[in-house]
């Protein structure tokens, strides 16, 4: 790769999945270059695309010191990383048991959380029709999740391993796309007096110095698209 | 625990994730105790089982043989059982790079399968309205999702390492139940025609001992309820 940098990431500008990938590159000082598809042109599915990701959806991550491995779906990515590059374990666990469990919470954001705050916001931004029984039905599951992270949370500062880890951030930017979403959906809906566990470990994380470098990145191309 | 077996499994008698687990059990020659939660009572939901797994769904794992090692997310549970119980590789890879794939498919798997099918379920049989364009959009993620694996199987045979694993057996339970619901929502619909790699590929698996076992079981355990 002409970028000399060691991973190109192909990612978009909107999406909360390819800028969890970036959150955790720069966590771990990794250097990478982003790749932003147009999706009103089809990018994420062209061939140039596929021939890397069957899938055609971001993010696709390719390690150029690795022999270009390639890899996609972004908490798959998230334990990569950390498996291949984290020896001094800054954002990962060290046991075996909480190495399961980081797992665990993994598939918990990539099934529960991600899918289910996605489709909310699709029936409540992008649906052709207003369903108000789908909206409802989604916005319900965000409560749910939100209840279980709290359940847990209110017990323990983080997730698993009693540390901030890659299970914690991949959480990050759905909730932040959704918390700001929120009040609008319910006039005056205040997630920390909701959900004050969650709250207050949604905003030491949004405290660290990679995800505030990632929301500059992120409001920067926002600006530039 | 008084039964005397490795494992007690929380599951269901009728969602697909509790038997994905319990065809990997099978598969590994592992012992297990079912406990079928009544979700019509909230088992699920009640302290007994959210002590587990705070998010009060199935499956949850508990290994007896590992001080009581408790896992919930059944892909999760999944690549624990393999890395645990399968030092012989039978139904997992071996090299490095190939089990980041074999993760790589499960999150596809939990993020891309369960969540999509499921939605289509719910529209169709569940939701207390009809709505065409709600059952139209998961319809098709069914069919996007089903075009993703066909264009993988129509040039390998299994989704990772050359032959089966957890990755491919992943799929089968979502798999079962949308093909049989498939002909009537598009009368006279063909998956064999439509998606000729990964019907082969789905009947391979379901002409596996473990699944042959499952599917009696499952049969079993649904007509006793």
């Amino acid at each position: 790769m002409s970028h000399g940098k060691q991973f190109t990431l192909y990612t978009h500008k909107g999406g909360p999945n390819g800028w969890k990938v970036a959150i955790v590159l720069e966590e771990l000082g990794l250097t990478y270059e982003s790749i932003y598809l147009d999706f009103d042109k089809g990018e994420q599915k062209s061939p140039e695309h596929t021939k890397y990701n069957p899938n055609g959806r971001i993010p696709t991550l390719i390690d150029h010191k690795n022999n270009d491995f390639t890899l996609w779906e972004s908490d798959a990515i998230l334990l990569y990383l950390v498996e291949k590059y984290d020896p001094e374990h800054k954002i990962s666990v060290t046991s075996e048991g909480d190495k399961f469990h980081q797992t665990q919470w993994l598939f918990f954001q990539s099934s529960g959380q991600g899918p289910y705050y996605g489709q909310a916001a699709w029936f409540l931004v992008y649906h052709p029709e207003k369903i108000p029984s789908a909206i409802e039905r989604y916005m319900n599951e965000i409560f749910r999740v939100l209840g279980v992270l709290e359940s847990v949370l209110s017990k323990q500062e983080w997730l698993v391993g009693g540390k901030p880890t890659v299970a914690d951030l991949s959480f990050l930017p759905w909730n932040q796309s959704t918390f700001s979403r929120l009040p609008s959906y319910k006039e005056g809906y205040d997630v920390q007096k909701e959900f004050p566990a969650v709250a207050a470990w949604h905003g030491k994380l949004e405290a660290r110095d990679s995800v505030k470098r990632i929301v500059a990145a992120r409001d920067a191309a926002l600006k530039n698209q």
